[in-house]
């Protein structure tokens, strides 16, 4: 039994030939480089390329299914991130790294060990995982590793082979830091993208306080409908400037609306002025789906639309530590009427890329994939959050190849917020779709030469496609 | 590595053993007559016996899987069904050919791919996809032998060993294609089913008109509900004598409802008058399905229940094309509560068959398998539409199976709009259900002699049992 | 082919290496005492200690499951059950019998047949299942077998090495049989569990007259909110006396509610005197759950919530036969929402454990590991009802361990009526999660070490975690 901590055949099928067909499909995409257009690392790794500084802050603190678990097992979110006095950073970190290592075992069969374990490995070179035993001597090999040169953002990003990377930006950010990559002469290529919920959606805290700034940093005159939709066409510009090439809009539901010229003014009215009742509000972030959909065909960027997370179930998590803490749980979500407005404005205009992702995985098979196999404008995003993991991958394929195909979605999303786990996410999806793909040659749903085509088509293609990087 | 179109041994479980386990269960029922209970193949095709005319006008253009994945992939729909003044006929089914064949790569991994790659094969003696280079010599090809006696509906029909083939009229029909074939002295059993959505669902375009054709044609006085009611069973009679043995209802919601007399008497003057509002037409449709079920218990023909479409999602694509044109999409569905009136009234009636039919695979498990293991009226019909395919026919008995058995299912159905599918999608039925079958061998769930056993009925006697055919 | 009744390697993966690992995990866990605290034993059976009377009375009259198959296939439920005075009992059972046996094909490929068979083989030496030509012989053989002092129900449990085993009472059961088994000197550790549904929901059949027998009980005045609650510590007391470990509720909907003191104040003066219309009577099943939970912070006792069943869907034969027919049918379930209230309340609680079990399946990724995953009171009970099967629990396993790990699992319930099926389902359990855990260990996404650690957990410590046994 060869039990290292990432097997060369793991995510493979069991079966001999399978395995064998799996192999070799994966030994002709494996080194391609990696294209990551979704995700969520911080510029300023990339602009002031300092090193990260230990185990516990690399890869527990900043990791929201690192949190949740621990947390879902009786450890107390505050003494894994709130600061006690009695304690200097380093017996902080070391004792938080000791709570992480002791709990290892929680996080067998889920995909966060599969990514860990990847960067244990081929990062730091362990060779067995961190447990109670070793907890100390791997936090110092692990510190005095990222001290080095070769472990710093830029370093990382060059040794991933990253062909493209995307951060998430508000709406109002100055984009200071990709200012500052751009003009540092590193040639990486690291883009922002356009996310404007705090200033699309009433129900955020500061919606108005937000809007005063938009008006300030464009110029525009948001008290009316066309200003404010004009402030938008701005700042849409300004972030291409700065690379971006996507768009990206969070919302509790799916819903889309398309309402007239005039409903749209008296709504804005009330919305600016902090009148929208729960409805008001709903229809607003809906309509402005829409909105942002026809800007998209105007200025050519792609939108994303990931809906359905109720977020800060919490309320007592939200209260004493913030959001994105590991308290967003996955609802119930309806696409075939919510979407259907944003779709009958737009759905087939040339050239218009929307690409839905989904944490309601009863809408695969049912909404999206029939949705996505019909309207040219519409595309599946990857298998997303909860469900970016081998069985929800596979699941994902499952459920959508059949009626959409493969050309309908949209490649890989890394999502990461964590720099050392982006090839263990990108190696993960390349294994599962050469799985999914063996196992459909072995049974001659496809032939070898078309698996061959397809592996290369979802790596590489279909994500330059979707985000208009050919 | 085999890369025919298609493999001897396609769909079968990869594992060895597994594997000639299936391959003995489909070597077994593989010859087996085909019987086609429910179906849209036009009658007219074995009234008169006419060939069809080329491959694009026998395999893209009435086919709405086709002509969705074109769309979806940036062909407009216009391309593929209007009539430029500038073409002549051949130059324009020639070009939409070519569109097609092009785009051939676009359907891999999707069912249609493996029952055209199955034709093409079988039919028309292809040994490799059309594709760019091929596309014109494949057109010339199917078109030459598309002009042969052998090629002619009737000796389709003879050639796949159809035993029963079911087409679908509107409750207005005068059924004269099935006078016609009765009349022909062809030996080939083809028969009607009883579709009456056009005069039972308030919302269908026409319905006032529909009422007063029902009334001219039965001779009923339709504006009082037991004449309406009485107008039904004499419609019904009429199909009974074409053959009929089942009756075809589709709703967008499976919503019942058992209203009292008096209540049906006053829905009936709203809706017979145009008076009704949604909720109106919603109970009507419900009340309709209680009516037919009971109409059934009188007559002995089966009844088929087939909802959960949002027809026409696309307003642009039913302004400019109308019906059928791929943008159909499944929603989700309540059959607990939404069936209970329903089979309240009915559910326990000896010798009543309902067979129902979902497009929310979440209900199989929860809802659908739960119900039909219990009532003694209820049968689940197979994978429909989007789900007949190998992977949601798989997903299909995983989630029924175990609660409801096999001899709560009603065999397959076809469902084909092409007369050249039939084969194929029977045999990818019988090829997917040995797999599973085998499956359950190899695990030691399933006796072989009982698998084999399962296997036949499900081919044959569960089919001709749903339908009144033994 | 070996077609024993059941075959050693039955439902291990087809994959011969795959297989070797799952023999090789099964085979250390095989023999590890069953801990059962979950299930409808009756007390009696140990109180009294009396044999069973015949194989009809025993398998086939107390099953629902044996019931709904059969009766939806057609055999009239009062054939089975009703005592029509023509007959002798004799002359009853052996019909019932026959009824049966001529049907057992019916139960192919679920778990009913093959927890039957399991008994069939290991307790009454059958080497072949019961059909039609051996139905007499088999009645009499397990009739005589049935009179041996050795198939009496405690020489059943000590073979069976069932090490604890809760049975579930009504809150206002005497527990009289419970203190003859503790009384009677025989070492089986057998409790009951509190089941206050009786006392807690507006709805259930003789609610006001249950309250007033609750006051009596308890001494408690039952008219004020507060004595109301205290009449509930009361017997929950007297419930732990009687070696209670656990509660359980059954409500037909998650729903959850956190009212002010005032609210409950005027809720309860509406629900105690007959005046709650549907919303209160759901508002007061819901602060119900999270009374019951703050309660369980107070004295220890694991909560379980069984939610989701429309209970006697059919009101045919709940008129006719009364409750636990067949007829209840899973529905619809939203968790996120429901349970919010209750977790906001008490789900960081430090020591609290509430058990949730699901009958919708698509609530298990998306809603309940996400759940589980972060609150630490919140554990995931086994799949249930209908999913206590081998394709249900996979289900489980697949839809669950990646989001919320094993840990936060509750191990297996067996939820039996039936005395005779008890090791046989904690078998099937035992023989899918090594199943599962055989085939992460082939895709290398487990080590072997891990994969053994892992069933052990599953099978004992996590259920003796889950209900406070350590």
């Amino acid at each position: 039994m060869d039990d290292r901590l990432n097997h060369p055949d793991r995510l493979f099928p069991a079966d001999p030939r399978s395995r064998q067909i799996a192999r070799e499909l994966y030994a002709s995409i494996r080194d391609l480089p990696i294209v990551s257009p979704h995700g969520h690392c911080d510029p300023r790794w990339f602009a002031g390329d300092a090193g990260f500084r230990d185990p516990a802050a690399l890869l527990v603190q900043p990791d929201h299914y690192v949190l949740r678990m621990l947390v879902s097992q009786g450890v107390p979110l505050e003494s894994l991130v709130s600061i006690p006095e009695a304690e200097t950073g380093d017996v902080r970190q070391r004792r938080i790294w000791r709570l992480f290592a002791e709990r290892y075992h929680l996080f067998l069969g889920t995909p966060t060990r599969m990514w860990l374990d990847h960067g244990f490995e081929h990062l730091f070179g362990l060779t067995e995982p961190p447990g109670a035993s070793n907890a100390d001597s791997v936090f110092d090999r692990i510190s005095d590793m990222l001290r080095r040169p070769s472990f710093r953002p830029r370093a990382l990003f060059d040794q991933f082979r990253v062909e493209f990377l995307a951060t998430t930006e508000d709406a109002l950010d100055p984009l200071s830091e990709h200012s500052a990559i751009a003009g540092s002469g590193w040639p990486g290529r690291v883009v922002t993208t356009y996310r404007p919920d705090s200033v699309t959606d009433p129900d955020h805290e500061g919606f108005i306080r937000n809007l005063e700034i938009l008006s300030g940093i464009t110029g525009c005159d948001v008290s009316s409908w066309d200003g404010y939709l004009e402030a938008h066409r701005r700042r849409r510009e300004v972030f291409r400037k700065h690379g971006a090439v996507a768009t990206d809009h969070g919302t509790p539901l799916p819903v889309t609306a398309d309402l007239s010229d005039s409903e749209c003014h008296s709504l804005w009215e009330r919305v600016r002025t902090g009148r929208a009742d729960d409805r008001d509000a709903e229809w607003f972030r809906g309509q402005m789906l829409t909105e942002m959909a026809r800007m998209s065909v105007e200025d050519g960027m792609t939108m994303q639309i990931h809906p359905g997370s109720w977020r800060n179930h919490s309320r007592d998590v939200m209260a004493r530590f913030g959001r994105d803490m590991g308290f967003d749980i996955p609802q119930r979500a309806d696409f075939v009427g919510g979407l259907q407005p944003l779709l009958n404005a737009v759905g087939h205009e040339p050239g218009l890329r929307i690409i839905v992702f989904t944490l309601d995985e009863a809408t695969l098979g049912r909404e999206l994939a029939p949705l996505a196999g019909a309207y040219p404008a519409l595309f599946l995003g990857p298998a997303w959050w909860f469900f970016d993991s081998p069985d929800g991958m596979r699941r994902f394929r499952e459920m959508t190849t059949e009626t959409a195909g493969f050309w309908n979605t949209a490649g890989f999303n890394d999502d990461a917020r964590s720099l050392a786990s982006i090839p263990a996410r990108h190696d993960m999806a390349r294994r599962v779709d050469c799985a999914f793909l063996a196992e459909r040659v072995a049974d001659h749903r496809l032939s070898e030469i078309d698996a061959h085509a397809i592996a290369r088509t979802l790596t590489v293609e279909l994500p330059k496609r979707a985000y208009g990087l050919e």
